[in-house]
């Protein structure tokens, strides 16, 4: 099977042919119908996570993963009520099954958990094997491996991110939501903050005029291009958008130390800040005002299987606008180079033919 | 009557005799029994909240008041049960009644209040005209107003941090809360956490062994001199004491740079933080773990009406250990900068005799 | 002026013409554009709250108020930001302001509180007083008087009991979540699952094909008519349309001793229940599945502050949906009988002229 | 070994011996050290699951047990850090581990589950074959399996409904929690009811003086026998010994319709409700006083695999104290219809020697 595989760090992937894995009892072989790409690839190529992940060369990278099944392992439980020939999506967290954490179904923050195309096999290969147990069943209808294969990180990470708002209060008739970045994640960040926001007027906050008129199709109420902007005059114009200088829930999906500098800048009293993005390095933030102001801050990371049932269901509804772009194998590294400059609108996905 | 009053920024309060103040017919007049001396006394005197804050002088600060009622406005409503000797403290918030957050009850975050003792008279005078609805009676009994006046502030603002902590769900059988800083707030926040937690373990973190030792009699399951210690060598001795490198939940009475990053060196996965102290002004610390590990920090500020009721019970039913500095009216000057220093073992109080 | 008095239980009201009342210092003399017509006023006339009420008689009923400030108290506090002619509506529950519940906001269930139209002066009259800091203030544009006052009551109360669902955690994508009842408070209701439910799949259940059909207006994906049927009947059905037997979250509107057996009877595992409805008297339910199956229950009752101003920012922004059924003053008491036999699609409202 | 097993309802266990049970490669084999007997064992042989149970004779019950492992299957994973010997309490709760139940960790609640006990082997034989994930290590010390035993179900039940109180938001200093019935699990229910009440009174409701005695050693602040009293007269007592006729919070470890009854009878107006015991069929209570305080209720069942860790670790540090009634093997039948009666002190288990 077609594979590409990293050897090292900061150097292009290899195009190889390989044997297609050997599955174990309890995993399934999935051919790959799409793969997404996600701006965490190019950081993993980079050598963002060097210290905190122990990778072995050579490793296949993808971590959004939708296909079919193609066989089944000797073990798989009858109960998952899986069958060959099945569409699915892979949920890319792995605990140990035996912490506190996974014990409450967060499998992604497991201390001693994997994730796949961080070390175990990922996407950008035509075939991959998964415990069954972290395959997760699609109904057949409109919906294909592409749209489906960002469902599982890209669409995924700010649904988690949204229902952190949610629980923090902040969301609700009256209120405003601001949406930071909308590329990959952010994308799908609007549709949330449209979807679970229960009436709260919607903000999309970004670099790119395109970008944004993506988030005005995919919902946003309004949109601040906020490129060499101020935070007074971020404040200013959303003033005259919204009538209020501030905003009660940010969902971050960039993350980088001004986006982060930015939005506690625009957030209101008792207003809730949920980082899913990881750009930037730091989190540096004057404290008087996030005391006395009672604000709080949450870090979200990835999603865990119910969130991804529940991200699914709602593209099983219809409820979800895909913004793909396709990408063929031969372009990975390319396309990897497009990604680490942002360069893409929508999500680019791996498409095998 | 007697008054300590502040005439200007970084200079010390003239103590005077005044007037005793009118009251307008909703008000109480409360004879001051104690007034307890904060941090934030001293960093008011030099400047801290200058931005935030328009004092009119002179000003009486002292925002931690407990005495007696020695006169009823003539519209105080009587469903008050409020009565001439009635033993009071003074809730020390004060909310424009509209907004969504005194709505809520969370008068100490109204963008448009006010606090006692921040331009409203304060306690560092013999006599102070209040709301009758923001005192609230306490039982006669063993409790004296040299033990009240600090329930209102240093005995308010960790108890509201203690339960955000409580609310984030790291509390309980089997996890470890660490108390940073044991000073004035400290103090108290060591016996909420042994209160509160529901039988987690109690670390104390300070750079006084003599606070330390308070730590310990206030019920600290272990306590760990910080001074000059890097966030290394603290893990180990954490884990060394407790079995374990980490925290779950971490309420930090200091609100320095340094006890900020200390702290989060010591969360564990999905561990939360929450900030009461306010010696520093920034909050500095590294991006990917906070959001890996799904963590999440949160600003507490003061108290409210239900908080300070739940305090005053703990109180009434003997559960708080009081560990008071009594103060002469003419020491105010000395004990500010002693308080600057962070000299006093123990709440500094003043005691009107 | 105009008034439709109660001078006694089980009798007309008495269409008279009184003086306009006089205000005191901190109320303000509401013209009443509307006053919505609710069952409870026929309750109220038959005695159901005979036991937990004492009231005076005369008495004007109506607690769904909608107008115009025609006069304002000479104390009226400025920071409210209320002008004589400013469209307004009544927020009807009044609470001592000194309780642990008012202190959280909520005074509708405050102890010793009153209620708009239950003893104090109602809406069944051309003018009320109203304490000025129990009204809120409307954007002059498309909303009337007719559309408002409705909201107080029939659109407030599941309102908060469709929060207290969405707290409870059974709300969200992949959800199935039953609105019981789709009369006065249904029609809302229907509104409120749609917007607050995050995608959650909306089954309307009533008695009556009229109304089942305006609750598809309102946005029901499904609507069951289950007069006649028993709970393997609406569990067969629902099945059928919506691929399980059972629901996640209810919200009963009606109140009845069936509807609430039949609501456990299709409410899954881990499925929350809330009651706003009160035609019934009692609950009466099997024990081991409400157990074994971790369910939940909760009592709602109308609405508080925060929550009607989240209401209004809904009708603000055109999100929600009014029927309207205009009653002329003289039509009072064949209206109240109309309301007693559940006779009305969409909501019955006084209209002044 | 020895075992005793049930062969149909209404009928006596018959004791015999049989041969040790074959392991699966993922099974740990557990030398039972004891095996706690439960109200519900009774039941169980009384025909009360009989419509909810499919039980396969002959059937060996005993979901309370602890000891030590003798054997290892040869797929236990290294993970789990098991070995011959360990001592170890069986997790009675064994969902699917595919539904959203499972992926929360609330496997015990799970629609396709299995119960320790309830057809799959139970403790009430020497030898038990459990999952290895199912099991957890205890620290050897001072408990011995008979202190463990029960806390695996009667300490873990009461633990976990205590903690839905604390959610509910009705501990807490000022508050008052009860705890209604004080045998198997009311014993521990007082335990936790003080541990993690945070400082409210706890008042114990029971029916056996000797039992309240018991209450009283275990931390209850007052008890009230209330046998043969009416609603009014308990408000009345209750008042008497905390100045307020009213609870917050309760417990309900009997589940007897008048104990529900009872309970909705002394709750405040938010006040929650808990129900862990399952003695009677039906919940009847009046609609209207639910609605209008807001109160709610909640079903609570067993605990999961996290709640069991959490009782563990409040034992390991000695904050349980243990009231153990030691059964021999041959008198198991005797002690049923003790169980029956409620005549045991304390909780009855089975030794082995």
């Amino acid at each position: 099977m077609r594979a590409a595989r990293m050897y090292g760090y900061k150097q292009p992937l290899r195009l190889e042919d390989i044997p297609i894995p050997e599955i174990g009892p309890d995993e399934v072989l999935v051919k790959v119908g799409a793969a997404g790409m996600c701006r965490t690839d190019f950081q993993l190529l980079d050598g963002y996570f060097r210290s905190s992940l122990d990778l072995p060369f050579p490793a296949t990278p993808g971590h959004e993963v939708s296909g079919w099944i193609e066989k089944m392992g000797s073990a798989v439980p009858k109960d998952l009520g899986l069958a060959e020939g099945d569409l699915v999506v892979v949920e890319g967290c792995w605990g140990d099954a035996l912490c506190r954490q996974c014990h409450e179904g967060n499998e992604q923050i497991c201390a001693h958990g994997s994730w796949a195309g961080f070390g175990p096999h990922g996407g950008y290969a035509e075939y991959m094997p998964v415990k069954a147990k972290h395959v997760i069943r699609v109904a057949q209808g409109e919906l294909t491996p592409e749209m489906l294969a960002p469902l599982t990180d890209a669409g995924l990470t700010p649904y988690r991110g949204m229902k952190k708002l949610a629980k923090a209060g902040v969301l609700g008739p009256g209120r405003t939501v601001a949406v930071m970045g909308v590329g990959g994640l952010g994308a799908y960040g609007v549709q949330y903050a449209k979807l679970l926001s229960g009436g709260a007027l919607v903000v999309a906050l970004g670099r790119s005029d395109d970008k944004l008129d993506l988030a005005v199709r995919n919902g946003a109420d309004h949109t601040i291009n906020i490129a060499d902007k101020s935070v007074d005059q971020v404040r200013s114009e959303l003033e005259q958008l919204t009538g209020r200088p501030e905003v009660d829930g940010i969902i971050d999906c960039v993350g980088a130390e001004e986006t982060i500098r930015l939005g506690f800048g625009l957030l209101a009293t008792e207003g809730a800040f949920v980082s899913v993005g990881l750009v930037g390095n730091r989190i540096d933030i004057p404290l008087f005002p996030f005391v006395a102001r009672e604000q709080s801050y949450h870090g979200s990371f990835w999603g865990n299987y119910n969130d991804l049932t529940e991200v699914i269901a709602l593209a099983e509804r219809g409820l979800i606008k895909h913004s793909i772009h396709k990408v063929a194998f031969d372009d990975i590294n390319q396309s990897l180079e497009r990604l680490g400059r942002g360069d893409f609108l929508g999500r680019a996905v791996i498409v095998y033919d």
